[in-house]
């Protein structure tokens, strides 16, 4: 096995013993819950304030309201009991460094890792690539204040979601951990 | 504001007090993700040992294989250099307390939160039910090591997944925070 795998186990070894949440309920005892980007940099439990069994965690490229977030939103609140939900896009997301174009040109040329230099995304030309790129919405990102407001209105409209749950649309700032609130973002997301 | 985003908004002033990953760079440090539930038990960072900036987290209802999950396991991998995923799921998982007839049946008779009791799931009754949630696959679980398989395997053979990104289909268990590899993925989950 990788370095990688022996790491993590070798990690969740330490984990397991000083584990103490075994007697946790299922649903999240606070009742909220986040949608977040997958960056590396970012660490919900730590910048919100989590501890184990409080909050349902959401998180794709972007922090993005894709269907899959509703489904994962919907589920959270009907079965689980959540009651509020926030929306935290972040500075310096990688979501904003490429087009929908770019990403299915790069996916088309070859399948392989890319690189980014000073004229942004090229293939580094090994292997081959696939068209089925072109099926997919990458759901990039032009501006984070904008996407934050975009994502909070296509949850606050969508049929599944109860008006009385309010949505609060926030940025993390990666240079500081600093949660910022989107005034706009924050007005759409009012519950009803 | 709610007393849930003031306690957050306090929670990530002290983190800020404290923060000094300012410098962290956009791509995963220990180039991996980890694809895993947004259940509140489970906290990643801790369970597999990250620090900001090591890893990419993926999050959603179950921890499944989505379109979504797809699109950005792919851009982790062609734009931000990870070449190890990890796939979680997790013991007692509320996908597996319910299935795709059941939430749409209680989502067409009130879109409130239901109630989950002897007899199973059942609505409050309160407030006007609605049908879209039977144009959405809830991707429910049936038993974990089935679902791990099945995700591994959809992963493992989109055409848009390098042949030679290892990956790792594994179970945690709530009760004691231990990571069990589930050897059918790991198997169906191996570079080739």
């Amino acid at each position: 096995m990788s370095k990688i795998f022996d790491e993590v186990l070798a990690a969740n070894k330490s984990y397991v013993a000083a584990f103490d949440k075994g007697h946790l309920p299922m649903p999240p005892g606070r009742h909220f819950a986040i949608l977040t980007c997958m960056d590396a940099r970012l660490d919900p439990a730590k910048y919100a304030g989590l501890s184990e069994g409080d909050a349902h965690v959401i998180r794709n490229a972007g922090g993005r309201a894709s269907d899959d977030a509703i489904r994962s939103l919907v589920i959270s609140y009907k079965l689980l009991g959540t009651r509020e939900w926030f929306v935290i896009h972040h500075t310096d997301c990688g979501m904003e460094t490429f087009t929908q174009e770019i990403m299915r040109d790069l996916l088309r040329k070859s399948l392989k890792a890319a690189q980014f230099g000073e004229s942004g995304w090229s293939d580094v030309g090994q292997g081959e690539g696939h068209p089925a790129g072109d099926f997919i919405n990458w759901l990039t990102i032009q501006e984070q204040s904008e996407s934050v407001c975009a994502d909070v209105q296509h949850i606050r409209s969508h049929p599944l979601v109860p008006q009385d749950i309010p949505i609060y649309g926030l940025i993390y700032d990666v240079k500081t951990g600093k949660l910022i609130e989107v005034p706009e973002a924050m007005q759409i997301g009012r519950a009803g």
